[in-house]
């Protein structure tokens, strides 16, 4: 299944706690469009996040990200990986 | 140690190869540093690539990234996760 990097901007004030509600509120809708969010990383001082996921189709993902109340700024497609 | 989320862009037509041979050249010289790529994703249509990694600062990882030959566009300090 394709996976996908989608990033937030302009969330400056982020903390721990908000960061894993946000993730929750992902994580509660994602099996009505066969997403799985595997990981979010959050830089608050610049008010950036990075959700990786995996999913059918970029829409999906961002029809997730959209009903929990967050949508991305943007998504990409990582056809590629490599550690 | 701190994490990273560093950012590529303009790298279209970016294959499996290349991406694993940019991985090498950074790995190949991180310990100079003190620091860890620890995973890259990629979305060759876009030209995006994405590298987490750990290490003492950010100017630390922007170095690694240099001597290798690819410095990244943006870099941010990932202090929040979740999965």
């Amino acid at each position: 299944m394709p996976k996908f990097m989608d990033v937030h901007t302009d969330l400056k004030g982020l903390d721990q706690a908000k960061l894993e509600a946000a993730h929750r509120a992902d994580v509660e809708i994602q099996a009505q469009e066969g997403v799985r969010f595997l990981h979010a990383w959050a830089d608050p001082a610049a008010g950036k996040v990075f959700c990786l996921s995996e999913g059918p189709d970029m829409d999906a993902v961002k029809r997730v990200h959209e009903r929990a109340g967050h949508s991305p700024d943007e998504i990409y497609e990582v056809d590629l990986e490599t550690e």
